[in-house]
């Protein structure tokens, strides 16, 4: 191809800088995408603080929808799709071929694993690892021969169709992990793109009872989660939690509790109170230091089950886009904010609650 | 029946008192069992240390192994079992009609929790509560209509017919909801009864890595570990866990690490540390206080699930006795000690590390 | 209490008649209810037409809606409702004690199995065992102390509370067996009674294509579907059912196929053409013959799951009762006939397709 | 390289052929294997009269253990294998993008689906898809792409690791899919290699009452069950099954029943008779015919699960490996026969019943 790829790049300081790459050349068994949008994900505000300086300058960006503009020879039957088609990426780049991979949990291949590992993946790699393009926050994105695809239905707007990823992650945690189930209790703590992915998943798996808590300065974020399909919302601030799950559930209290929220780790100690007895609670939300009123007795006397969530799977994925296509929920409303590659800072920021306000899910355009 | 039952009662201050109660009338829906053993289990401590002063005095042992002698007109019928049968009792008194007795979890009843509620039990009810006989330190136990029974076949001698429910726990922890599988590496903290309890289950559910921790004072139940079919042991006061586990392993980690350990809440960390990504961790021992470097970050990024673990199910406790009945483990020698009623002080004291050394599993014989 | 009990009873010969019985002695563990409605099984025309020959006249009628006119000192704590309480009972008079009680499926319980063992249950015990009032086409149903109890909301109109049954078994079967998952075809063979509850409990469950099939003569039964939350319906004497279901599902075909139809076996067959590679197949339906075209090969060659499905569970039916409370449903278009104990012939017979016509459910009001 | 590869061609009527092949041209992503040992599977008889005549000649054998001798470019890292190393493949040739191969049941994939589809996999293409080498009765066997690896301890003898695969669907049948469990009664019908394989299986994971039943010609086989860890055996032309199984097992009968017979269609009708309420039942030979004695109401009435079993996953193989690996099973003698390429009819028409008596585990050895 002619010309020059351009991209945002992720450098020190809260700072991005627009530049030009060459166009990658093609291996046999590797392509390049043209970026439709890229969705702005909670986890990319700690890398844009974190990763620029322990990993050098990056393209962050990991929610990409797009066309595949490009496939080696060998590349088009391993991966299934072919030039032209639409498709959603995950962020993984698995090996393919580890005990993980070969039984569905591709998520936690070493290979793709940025966290505890040396792995790579998208939205999280340097522009020092060739070809550079690693990032949706470009024009064009690299395909790797490990990529991960999702045919993507014509029909969904490109804005909604980069809540692929999000809404995995809350078919992923409320009910393919969470086991959300018919007739159950379920409080979902932190009403952000994230909480709001597990109401729609819980209402799907027909969850009858789905409070969702916030803050007092979450109003619009709760009454959104109201219009997805939640039976009752609590602010915090100004109710008692439990008396509350209480009143809603008739003592029942929490089937299923679901952490999103960001912040410190007190709303892991209440969403150990706020579940039943043998109830499951799911931690899907980092919180950056201890959480020293963890008292373990709780989860023995409770007989209660914790989760660590981590990711998606590819089979949520697609149950995300099946539901993204029904046109079921309003999840237009969720799509508050486009930015352009220019705007890149203000769009990290606001996702890290320092931009713009009232955001829920956010994209990215680079050909804006 | 004539003359008066003997049991031992505990009182406040690590104090026991012999008492004679009355036998008890036999209603149309209760019975009373004969006790031949008793078992001491490791929460007897704790009981022994709290229950009289906020219970008052009570008749403790809840291991109780015996013989039904006698059964009102409807028991019978609703027990499954007839006057003369030996049997094992679980300590549940569990209602029969709530949504955890008909879905198999009865030992979640309110009806019988005496921790999170105000139910009854059998070894922690005190004798205020008529017919004051709930405890096996006892000539005679009350048989309560919602009583829970298992047929214990002759050939099995009674100090080991009183591992039922440890065994019992040990089958739920590690099979049932540990799901302990064919290859997998398991690492049990801890070597008390409950630890090697878990060891047999992880063997039987063909485990092909077992490895139990201990201190430099458990040498000789690390050794009975190693004969109950554990591959390694580890001194973790001589070795770093770690370590030892990735040698052991090969670096894969564990699968599945069961944390049996008493003492403080540091056993935690270490199993969180212990288990490979993706893997399970269970808590199956009280600490009394809060675990102040609880990190859940770490759940997060290990896709950890980590369980709560309270009793047994009714599965566990029917699969515990055909264990015992094979005679594939040498369990005599986990039999270390028996006491006399009038010994039962020192029995208590000996599982709370005050009394006797090296100790196993102890029960009580009320006949001797 | 005074006066007589009045009950429909079966005979010989497709033949009922009205008897008065004495109002029963209610032991301590035992009670009385006062009939509401009974719902009319699809399982009461074999049992009309077979039992009172093999077992002797009696009242059948096990889809019972009442509440508690009495209780004996021992039973209502035993079954957690008190005299005057709104309850459903299921039809089990299950043991309590043995392996399928204490694990949650006492609907397997030989006590109370009346097609592979001797077992008693409702509706199908015939009045030579005291006190007879074993069915629910009479004014009072006798209360077994193993009887398993439902609270109605005082909401639910009373003929709409006799589907707790059947709507319980379609989500113990659709859901709780077939585990019908958000995102994926289900195709239910059969638009009865029971083929609609499984249309209701598959949209529940988030199935997002749920095709019903049928005969010609079943179109309103098929409309119904429809306004259940059906997606496509079949007639299968006008089109070919495997085209329809690869048109409907893109060439998918059926992750579950439940078979609800009654008539002969060739359901089955067609079920196992029309499941996906890896699918489940669940049969619901008595066939009365063999198979004689059954491939086990297919099974070999599409790694089917194949199930007999057989009652619910006690989850089931709360399930149902909360799907009842909520009015998300039209089921009382569902309800189609009322009758009084005087019409009891044509009752059964309208189920078994010799009476009234564009039956689905029908249910008996003693007190009309 | 330089040279030919010799090779065992089927061609029509029970007739094979020794061909030598050039050594094909190794591209990026492929390479080549040199065979050691290959495996006798029972399928091979099928495919052996059918395939040649439908497909054209090939090279059968697809239980095969080897060398990596070359490796492309890409291949390596996309396999995890390097040259040297020791694998065994399995037959699969899965795409690696499609729903099943993404969770991870890639032994559905469409397009390595011989039997319900056009997919292509070892030991059944012909050799008129280039480049010819798909079968392990040959020196040397092609890597295709999606080839599936595991790696095998240099300490397990070759005949032995040829095991891989049968001993791999033992696992997959018996454990994963039948969930054999501790302390379960497991009926095994057929002692062929594949039920000798679910002796084990069931072995590994608990179950405490393994029955196996054949022939009175079998009784080499049923001797060596009871090696394998089988606590009885049935010759089912000398005894009744039923009443045998209900005599090892007290009444209860099978909790889950597996069929392993060649034969006609009886031994399904006896699996369902076997098998306990609510017990499983796994088909795992084809039959070639239906089975007209097929009830279904007998599904209904026992509650019971029937599954057509197909292949094994990657994990079942892994935990084959392992436990060839043990040693603790004496699986030497379950290897009976090693032929030369020469000689592979008659190692065909053993598997079918036509040649050497007495037969277990066949393997071919390429260079004998």
């Amino acid at each position: 191809m002619q010309g020059k790829v351009r991209a945002s790049v992720a450098l020190d300081n809260k700072r991005t800088e627009i530049r030009e790459f060459d166009f990658p050349a093609i291996p046999s068994d590797g392509g390049l995408l043209k970026v439709e949008k890229t969705g702005v994900c909670g986890s990319d505000w700690p890398y844009f603080l974190n990763y620029p300086k322990s990993k050098g300058p990056l393209i962050l960006g990991h929610e990409t929808v797009g066309f595949v503009s490009a496939a080696g020879a060998n590349a088009a039957a391993r991966w299934g799709v072919k030039e032209g088609d639409r498709v959603a990426l995950e962020e993984y780049l698995p090996c393919g071929h580890c005990n993980y991979c070969r039984t569905g949990d591709f998520r936690l291949c070493d290979a793709t694993d940025t966290l505890l590992g040396n792995g790579i993946r998208y939205g999280s790699t340097p522009v020092s690892v060739a070809p550079s393009l690693w990032g949706g926050y470009s024009e064009y994105q690299y395909l790797h021969p490990n990529a991960v695809f999702h045919k993507v239905p014509a029909g969904v707007p490109a804005e909604q169709a980069t809540l692929a990823l999000p809404l995995g992650n809350g078919v992923e945690w409320a009910y393919l992990q969470g086991r959300a189930s018919i007739g159950e209790a379920v409080v979902i703590q932190g009403p952000g793109q994230q909480g709001l992915a597990c109401v729609i998943a819980a209402k799907e798996a027909g969850a009858s009872c789905i409070i969702v808590t916030g803050l007092s300065a979450d109003q619009h974020r709760l009454a959104l989660a109201k219009e997805m399909g939640a039976h009752y919302t609590i602010d915090i601030e100004q109710n008692d939690l439990l008396e509350s799950v209480a009143d809603h559930t008739g003592g029942h209290m929490a089937d299923l509790v679901i952490d999103c929220a960001s912040g410190g780790p007190s709303t892991i100690v209440s969403a150990i109170h706020v579940a039943r007895k043998g109830g499951r609670v799911l931690l899907c939300g980092r919180k950056g230091r201890p959480v020293p009123e963890f008292d373990s007795d709780l989860l023995f006397r409770k007989n209660l089950t914790v989760k660590g969530m981590r990711g998606h799977s590819y089979q949520a994925v697609e149950i995300a886009l099946q539901i993204l296509a029904s046109g079921r929920y309003p999840l237009n409303k969720m799509c508050t904010h486009t930015f352009s590659l220019d705007q890149l800072e203000n769009a990290l920021c606001t996702v890290g609650g320092e931009g713009e306000r009232n955001a829920i899910h956010c994209c990215v355009d680079p050909w804006r």
